[in-house]
């Protein structure tokens, strides 16, 4: 049975709050809930409850996709792992992949897409602020999937270098200036999925799609998720929800 | 650049329906659109426009995993794109793991997992009732997915075979009998996927988990999609929407 | 106790439908379940079960101002109970009240405000389009909330003869033409709630309003009903939902 | 025009905040974005705009039902407005209807019904708990609303003393144990609306209730508001929203 060794990165799961740590022999890690020595854990299984110095149970388990993106390093929004799981599994993106990407951001969505276009896939991620190209190839690393990710530096309104894609997902805010661009390094049949924040970017974007008929709109939605509590007598939704996170839009090229 | 040949199979789409056909020398398809003839596809590339012979424009893809799930031939409900996305997302889901699956149903949620195993991994679907197994390996292999997926007859609640599992995953109406099973056959810290339709089913599941100790509950939620008519000066959304499809619990197996 | 008479409306409920009907002596009312015989129901009181002629049981009740307005005859879309709800509690609407509205329609808004502003209160309903005047009155009418309401045919654009009106309620497509009107007819501090299908022409109306600055926008929504099934063991949300009505926004005029 | 006069109330509307107060001669009030100086406000009409003392603009209503409700002095969850627009429409409360509400609480619900019972009807509110009758009768009297409610000490459960009322709301915990008192308190046809936290809750109510078989189920539902940010290029809802208030059952009794 796999145990935990230092160098591994794991998830320290607390009732309300989880942390990420690298493990490493001899260290400590400061929590509000008590200190948490490296050593405690380190040769044990996933899944084991752990005290800090204070008492507190944790539980301690290696992190997942959704772990790492919820983790990141952020100096920009990310796009959420719900809204990425729609982006991946409606266009089908799978091992072998070639997928395109815009605008890099902090790297959460690349993350996604180089876990499941692994292990025979690429991911090509174009960011035009050359400033947030290396944290987010830092993020990429430390989850151990930047070899699936060339991070570019360009704004793909002008140039795309790849073609025959499969698929394109931007998050950035004027995607009708990229129409062409887009239409150009897809192949034919080829999915590009836009994320918006607003309605008014949506309608905007579906108006010059229109006008350059190279695309059909599959798909224009937002995704809510609604947690539960779940308990004897007492089922009911959490009082708290995210009302928002953003639309996407899904798009095939067509033959003009 | 791809074209369609003859024995592949493709999606007519159609503005407000679409059809999954497999493309034959010299064959004719009907609708209520009029007559499509395969040999006006066959040589022509994805997104191409073709007319019915009621002169009704329609466009031609190559099918994604989820024209596949919701064109499967169906003697169940189904676990629905939306859901599956998140299943696989959340839980890590990726070529290489080794998934269990209950009860098979249609196959339509093996369909997803074992597109997202492929290349490397597996899908082990366990189901009760003899009658639905060959339906459901007819609806993989006709998606070409067969080869990832060992279909097996039985009742989870009393043996499953594997051990050392990534992910189960399950849509049977009494999870809370399967529950000593799931553990063993968990790999320490794995994860267990509970689909349930109504919230009597989920307080009932963690009612039995919360006695079983044997699981860590890491949310249960529901997935709303929202779909959006975008237009000028119009864009607001659809006014039908599926008001409830299922809820979905995520636990992880802890060392008890 | 009150007794079902001859002349009174009354609403025959069945499990999945229900029909607003006139009582008379010796009539029959025709239904898919079989013949209702007015005379078995007269002289019952309210909340009896009564049979069709082909034996299928059905409940009686007078009708609820919700059923008035469900069962109005429409010859336009209608703002359905929840969003009169909400435009009638967040602005206080209540006996007393002078409430102007636009457009007319078929009157089911009307009717919501002069149920909530009887016995003392006012609708003044502005209607362009004069061929919806009388079918508008004749619902009114038989809804027994004529009286309150005083119908116009004009463009409120154009002219507003009410003056010091406590709320104006507009569901008409181009609400940014009628912003000085409104702004002159009502009360200082009074409600301006504007209905609107799509968040196009809310984005339209609140950048007219911001250069107008007669208005500080309170609120601007939308609101959601989620039907549930309730049943042992298989309580959950409804599989099909309506997922848009309308949006409201909610404006009080302040002093420029 | 009318003008704000010394003893009235009145709310304070800051961009993100509000605060009610009641006018006195030479009073200052001192919120985090300085002093109003109430003589500022005396005189002036309503929707006027005020500066504090560090020169911030605040405007100046007369509150509203919704207001007074929210501005309320709470020692319990109070029923929202939102949900409390629902109880009224669906079921037609309006000027001189006789309603029952258990139990008072913090008296928001009580405020909301008598607001529209007013100024023919009657509200009966019944608290088990003594301590908070008279908190929430000083909410009542502040909102000017006290004489259209009568308060009660006691269980309905155990005993209600009105009959022939035309609706009864409750907002307790186990409204299974009241189901009798209830039927007998209710006139023929009369509503019951059940205002519940959770799904279990619902549940073992609709399990009493089929054994009773004194009522029909008109409708379970739950009410959802989703606020917007409307603004040029940029309109969306908002990111956070409340995910969860109560489930309302609608209830009708019917002849046994």
């Amino acid at each position: 049975m796999k145990r935990f060794q230092a160098g591994e990165r794991i998830i320290l799961y607390f009732p309300k709050n989880s942390y990420l740590i690298t493990l490493k022999d001899n260290h400590t890690f400061h929590t509000n809930k008590g200190q948490v020595h490296h050593n405690d854990i380190i040769g044990k299984t996933p899944g084991s409850t752990i005290k800090t110095s204070n008492k507190i149970n944790f539980l301690t388990f290696y992190p997942t996709i959704k772990d790492l993106i919820m983790k990141v390093k952020r100096n920009t929004n990310i796009i959420y792992p719900k809204d990425a799981a729609l982006i991946i599994m409606l266009t089908g993106i799978c091992s072998g992949y070639k997928v395109l990407e815009a605008g890099t951001g902090s790297g959460a969505l690349a993350m996604s897409l180089a876990y499941y276009v692994k292990p025979e896939g690429k991911v090509y991620s174009y960011e035009r602020r050359e400033e947030f190209v290396e944290p987010a190839k830092s993020n990429l690393e430390k989850a151990g999937l930047d070899k699936y990710v060339e991070f570019k530096i360009g704004d793909i309104a002008d140039k795309i270098e790849e073609t025959d894609l499969d698929t394109v997902v931007t998050d950035i805010p004027e995607p009708w200036k990229t129409i062409e661009s887009v239409y150009n390094c897809l192949k034919a049949g080829g999915f590009w999925v836009i994320y918006l924040p607003s309605t008014s970017q949506m309608e905007k974007t579906v108006i010059e799609l229109d006008k350059h008929k190279g695309f059909i709109k599959i798909d224009a939605l937002e995704n809510l998720i609604r947690f539960y509590k779940v308990a004897k007598n007492a089922t009911r939704p959490e009082f708290e929800m995210i009302g928002h996170t953003g639309f996407l839009i899904f798009l095939r090229k067509i033959t003009k």
